[in-house]
């Protein structure tokens, strides 16, 4: 039992969840993960694996205490669905949260919604509480957010809104052509190579459409041209980030960006970035993560009252 | 033991290997194959594997019989490494085949190269011998062959040599976006929709650095939308040589174009380069295989004579 504990922050995503026990306000008494994501639970699954991490942390039944959860959790395939919003919008609106049933008296679990896009089609779960969380400690920013993850995003943001946002399989792609197709061959797992990187976005940021031809190369280049390994990864990396960019251009040319992210996966958009003269500002996933579930508590906590 | 066996041609790819009782010429007495691949086999499992399969054909030792190989068993990684030509070049040339040691003394193996190309840095194997058997027919052929396949190549033929050539990676990028990816929740594995592999190929040639865009929206239109699952299948196919044909341009822009392929692959190039105003020739597979291997058996006898 945590004395002082007020609320539960959760991050619940495909792969991980991640909670926080949190006193009034932000104030962070405890953290916890496991890998009990949304993509290996069954619905059953969920309060057992959401107990598991926090039930020490509850004491007696007084009065529940919140927990407020954002991300895949909220899917069709989670723990209870949570529509999405459709842009324009508020990233968080406490009115569109579901509860869903618990057996543990203890817990009052509150799910945020997702975000989605009509035209073009699109969705998202979870980057919206960051979001969020940005636009609670910049509340006037107009600009563009920059997600880079397994499915990045780029989202334009206006007047608290976002406007309009793209996701790009960036993350995914790389990791499934470094690992699984005929390139891991002559890809490392590990090391980089800040020129390989630079040359790759050169080349798909000049020349898109040759990607599918670029990838390749970087088989033939091992093969006959001594490409090292790490060299290789890198230039991998630096390919399809350079495709993201200029497929991206219409958010980040001219306009103030934000990467909200952390690890060599932000840093490789802002090295990217600051090579077309954009000089992006950075943000902590993690913070930005539990200012966002501290804005949806506040929200509940005025809705309740 | 087959009567009137004069040479067994074999096409000893990454993942299969195909193998041909021939008689005098071209004619085909029995053909057998297995999965016996390259990326499966030690150095030592090569003869074994090849013997599993021309075992029954041959009789007791009189004149070692011939067997004339293309694929990656002549890979670094393979049998015996074939070094490759670096093009221009034909796409033969007899003096250039390695002779793995064998301790069958029935078997006389010669293992064909591939062909390299510097700048762009770009590799093949196997498909040299394709191109070989269609300029047997077509000698004066002065145009661009496509090569669907896990590897797509273009190459660009004159005066009987291959000028140039670059490589897709779309087959093997469709398989692990179709069965690996985030996407393989909406895609079917069977199925086709022709208007939607349009859509997607005329999404990707118009705009083509917004591929990893388009590729999430197939899963952002299933959920929201109710993207059909076979369409999704043919809309991820359409993207993806859509896109390849953006890059593929220089060549078959303006240009006779020859499929050589068979089954749906070839016939998705076939439907999205006539949609172009190409109309492709289309060969078969084998054929070009059989016939190339018996180009390369002449002039080795010619060599030998």
């Amino acid at each position: 039992m945590i004395r002082g504990l007020d609320w539960i922050a959760a991050d619940w995503g495909t792969t991980n969840l991640r909670v926080w026990a949190m006193g009034r306000g932000d104030a962070v008494l405890a953290r916890a993960e496991s890998a009990a994501g949304m993509a290996s639970l069954t619905p059953a699954g969920f309060e057992p694996a959401l107990l598991a991490l926090v039930g020490a942390w509850l004491g007696a039944v007084g009065v529940p205490v919140p927990v407020v959860a954002c991300g895949m959790v909220g899917a069709r395939q989670g723990w209870a669905e949570a529509p999405y919003a459709a842009v324009p919008a508020l990233p968080l609106a406490p009115g569109r949260t579901v509860r869903p049933r618990v057996a543990d008296a203890r817990l009052a679990v509150h799910i945020l919604p997702g975000l989605r896009q009509d035209r073009p089609a699109d969705v998202m779960r979870g980057e919206e509480t960051q979001i969020a969380g940005f636009l609670a400690g910049q509340p006037d920013f107009d600009g563009v957010l920059c997600l880079p993850g397994t499915h990045t995003k780029w989202a334009h943001v206006s007047a608290g809104e976002v406007v309009s946002f793209q996701t790009f399989m960036t993350g995914e792609m790389f990791a499934l052509l470094s690992r699984q197709s005929v390139l891991r061959h002559g890809v490392a797992d590990t090391g980089w190579d800040a020129h390989a990187f630079a040359h790759g976005v050169d080349q798909t940021l000049a020349r898109p459409e040759r990607l599918a031809a670029y990838l390749f190369s970087i088989r033939a280049e091992g093969l006959i041209a001594g490409l090292a390994p790490a060299a290789a990864r890198s230039q991998l990396s630096g390919l399809l980030i350079g495709a993201e960019l200029a497929a991206a251009r219409p958010y980040w040319l001219g306009r103030s960006v934000v990467v909200i992210g952390g690890g060599a996966g932000a840093k490789a958009y802002v090295t990217a970035l600051s090579a077309q003269g954009v000089t992006p500002g950075l943000a902590g996933v993690e913070e930005m993560t539990l200012a966002g579930l501290t804005m949806a508590r506040l929200g509940l906590q005025r809705g309740l009252a």
